[in-house]
């Protein structure tokens, strides 16, 4: 999977400040060291390009790698290197962070996702912007890697109405009457309203929107409001959002909506990484 | 509480990198308008301050909040803020997402510190450095607004010795050896080695050492091994680390330990914060 | 308009890197001083949300100013601030780089919009991803304040397929045989194809993409292969891209397309701008 | 050429923010892909350090180059390089932008000296510092290329009075009685007065000045203050500045002037450059 | 005085990185505190400017100050504001340390000015590039406090031919043939050649260089070279440099130079400032 | 020794903002060329770690090297390196100025551990917070490399009570009535309190404070308040602080303390470093 683009001389920084004080004390220094880094779960492989990249920048060489997106058995080395006993202890806990909370992420998605794929394989799975401050480039590989895709990355490039949005306008009939306006100037783009309530929905489609974002409603509901929408609309891409998890989703999958929408995904016990060093030969 | 050291315009550019694309094309522009962050559970409230330094650098007034640390419940406005509809809808979800995951691991945090002292609430309660890549300065002001402290913010001003060290340094005799003129060169730090082993435990202390760090003993194996360690240090600093949770943390704390190092605070569900935007008089 | 996201800090020490040695040399230091912007053209202005806050940043005071998007006409004054000697001669040229940039783009933007408007008001203005390394965030703004959108700010958020994508992946075929599978996945999207042949536009149309990209063709060739499409998809996106500039814009817009997409308007002339720099009394 | 001091990484974030969509719902990943950057017009080059020390951080090989600089006519491939394929698509737009905006600027330079030269090769040409925001060191470099020089890079190391330093300082005699002692402090530097009148010209002259700015007079009346300056200052540096672009550019080359100052070289359009992306062997 | 061009966050991240452990623990929170940093010797005061942006940043009101390059005595207070405690505990050691350091560099710099100028007050001091490395905008703002000027800010914007230029162009004939040319294309700007051969300066001289750095010469010698220059060319700029330093400035000020060039002048003992801390009303 | 934490592209920028005018003037550009900095006196190496990675990051190969904290005589060469002319000409300074303070400070550091240890080898010497701001990566490495270890890295990890705590908190007794339950949940450090007064120094250490900063005492007043408190707390950690230099050092080394905290080391003169440059055959 590609490199994700984050500050990497940031995370080393993040855990050694200057310097690791019990190595210094220790007389540790420049003779060589090996480290690797194995899970003691089944997971789905996520941040390991991004270890490399840290490796490299602290003259380590790689040996060997998974990639993100693959799975790995208890025992499995999911990154190796070689480089100078500082650099290798520097390494140590950037990169078993990174790869813990990452894979975490990871394996967590590959879970939901073929929850929601065994109900029905055509539902896209999306992530909200919901993620830790801080962490959207980490958090998106993570997972992407388990097979998810994110909903929204910012709010620059999409375009999705909320009752915020509304209320700042005016009321919800002023909003509808931008929407031809926007689906002009916006031609390239899929325009989505949230909104729980089918009569709101329908007017939103017929006055140009492409999709509605329909929030908190249980399956059943979700059912119905799809099914009046569909009626005039079979088309319209129709969105899940808020409060769907790993124990409703299969519910949520057999409704007939196009997406789920989901922050819970980022919320996952970090897997259970080791990671051992010891002198290279 | 005091504000964390965040890159606060990061924040806002990673959920607005350029513009909020549905605000501009429907129009909202510089007309007042009102934001109020409220919770809908019982939480210790943690991010206010940082999502005030947010408000500043947008031009919002902030009209009242809590600070972190404070307990809230369902309905309590955390904060509340007017300025510019841009810069409001700019905030929004930055500011949520700030404080839902922060204020998560604060009432996290709080709920284990509450279930450890009521057991003894002469043990520290202390996390890891092994929170997710790039959080550090959020997750560390989290689990303080909680009640905890972290036990090492980076590797650069403690001494704790670990297997890794000693692997690379050729053993522990070797580990041993330098004990003492560590203790003489840092003569205002604490020196830690982790080890589960007593005997290992004493010949560390008969060095110099001054606590012991003890990973992955049960409750009972871990009293039997501080007994055997009070019987001739009674003042070594004790901890016990690895898999450490809400569920056994009262074990744990009724063994004859000192600390409790975990790393389970920094995995909390977020609290589910909302934030009601609308047009200021 | 929304203030861009650009590193402030870094604007004002690309011009001043440490102090301005005129001026200490001239021993100009804290005395009130006052300083106006102004145009000697006609404009659509641009910058001045941006001129403010660098004012902000060097503590002077801004006493009027018009916002992104106005008109001006020759004498007008765009932003007027008063503040300390030193602030305001390093706040000069700064924020008249800015305006008189910016300005210039939202200007011929301005005239580029009308051009075409005025050959059919329903035609999306879109300006590509090709600005001058490190300027998109103000290139964006202009070209707003102007009256186009930007067609994708990156290749994050949208889906484009390019004949390079092709070729790594192994052939046309290949491409089409994917499209089900992405309109799944991607369910908010649209997805677009480059392409100039209207064939294989028909092709990926039918395996699901919602839009065609069409560059470099002329205008009559350009409406035979629209009409070709829309005879089976009246509904698909059709845009036109590729050497469309201020000279053969209405000819584009005078073909049946949703959007022009356009590099043309991110070289424009500076506005001429005047900076009148005064004791404030 | 130097290495233009840029921010790559930002440069590269610029355009894939975090990804490509496009790439990872094609599939497109680790296959081995080749980038050939070339040109479809004679140009003068320049960006291709700047597009090597892309391709290095995103791990592709640079397999042939030309140099800032030197010339290039159409099909000439400036930079040709092989990586990863998410590599090469990363670097395809950032490394585009990059040659094709700094290579016009370079280019229309060249063209811009050599109607100089052709005039009086002894004339110095110079660009000013209001160059676009943010894009300072490629635009030196480019300007460099071409065979230009920057006038001045900023305010802290050479000593220019303006209007602006004389209005804050109370007026021109004010300014006159400082030129002795600025010349003491400065000694290493030459001190430059913007003026259009011969007088005060001459007056700064005799107070110590090393030479003159002269703004925004035809070349009739510039010849005319020239030769009036000369008769008492024969080795008085003078300037022209304000208004000199590719159509006046001889003009002014032929009037008994040391430099000209321009700001127009860095409005160009950028060449037009064609990027080939395919599968390596 | 100018604020110099730091990266103020860094500061005081440099001192605290997340937060003030003992004030922590001690419960200083939210209370109202006075800071006030005074002097306890005589000294020329500089880095106020930068503490006021410090104090601003941290929300302290600054209620009096003094300017850098004013002179203080002992007891003197030179900056003293108002506000949170945690905050005013962040800016103590942060404000000190600026303070202290840059106050240190422009009272040495006060001093060795006077030394030179009692000699000859028509001396140019100067000081080298040669500061501790990421120091520089500080270290400037100190020699100005002081009453030097920088002799070179950096590399780009000056010209002195050093011997390391000269080896690698392939000896002194081919850099003297290049002088003339230099002469045209940087009319703005004198040119300097480091010898401290007499017969080797004259000769750049003569193909058209402004100025001789004259390296490591003694009092004595280096008189004899001013005069055997200034024989036939009496204006031209002479710079001595190399070890000048408190003890031998008088005797160089005595010689027939323009100025002095020093890097002593960044060693300074920092000057005995003093904070004191207390709870405002 | 390790890689020293600092941004080593603004180290870069620093020196050389855009590019070498002197060499671009004179011609020079890829010829290969040697560059190798050697000592003239005595010293103790420092930032040659740091000097090798300037040099990779312009693409200059290291030939040989001296390690930080290794000794070097007069003629020895510290880093030698080969590359392109301009990436050489780049180099030089930035590596000259990074060598050769921190290696003055390094060089004072071994001198000043020498007079302590030639006293007392089991005295910690430890260096204050207080050096030049925005030097704290370079200043750590360099003291370290001397044989001093930091006192305190920051105020986050560390605890210390300073009389301006006690001041905010309000009295002594406050601050004493604090430190049982600091003890607790900072189980794991050290709890320092800074003051001159034996009385208070044992309510401290009764109090559970693990030492005693003991500040601005002579050397015969610091054995006394020593021995005072060592009757009751015979191991309590004594550090003497405030005033501490080469002069006195080891009239302090013969107190009855654990070790000296100094500020006296980071202002050093840097060691007289030269720097050849030669074309590479």
């Amino acid at each position: 999977m590609y490199l994700a683009n984050v500050d990497f001389d940031a995370l080393i920084r993040e855990d050694v400040p200057y310097f690791d004080l019990t190595s210094f004390e220790l007389g540790l220094d420049h003779q060589p060291a090996r480290i690797a880094v194995f899970t003691r779960e089944d997971c789905v492989v996520c941040g390991t390009e991004e270890a490399r990249e840290i490796f490299r920048r602290l003259g380590i060489e790689t040996l060997s790698m998974k990639w993100s997106g693959e799975e790995a058995h208890p025992g499995d080395e999911l990154i190796v290197g070689q480089g100078e006993a500082t650099a290798v202890l520097t390494a140590w806990k950037v990169v078993q962070n990174l790869i813990d909370h990452t894979s975490g992420i990871a394996t967590k998605t590959g879970r939901f996702v073929k929850l929601v794929h065994g109900e029905n394989p055509e539902i896209s799975v999306l992530t909200t912007r919901k993620m830790y401050s801080g962490t959207k480039a980490l958090s998106m590989k993570a997972i992407m890697a388990g097979g998810a895709l994110p909903h929204r990355l910012g709010t620059s490039e999409t375009i999705l109405v909320f009752q915020q949005h509304i209320n700042l306008l005016g009321g919800f009939d002023r909003m509808l009457a931008k929407l031809p306006e926007i689906k002009r100037s916006s031609c390239e783009k899929k325009i989505l309203v949230e909104t729980g309530d089918a009569e709101k929905a329908l007017q939103c489609l017929r006055a140009g929107a492409d999709g509605i974002q329909i929030e908190k409603l249980g399956p059943q509901e979700l059912t119905e409001m799809c099914n009046a929408i569909r009626a005039e609309f079979p088309k319209a891409v129709l969105l899940a959002a808020g409060g769907i998890n790993e124990n409703n989703a299969a519910a949520y999958a057999a409704t007939p909506i196009d997406g789920i929408v989901t922050t819970s995904l980022y919320t996952a016990k970090p897997v259970d990484i080791g990671v051992k060093i010891v002198p290279a030969e």
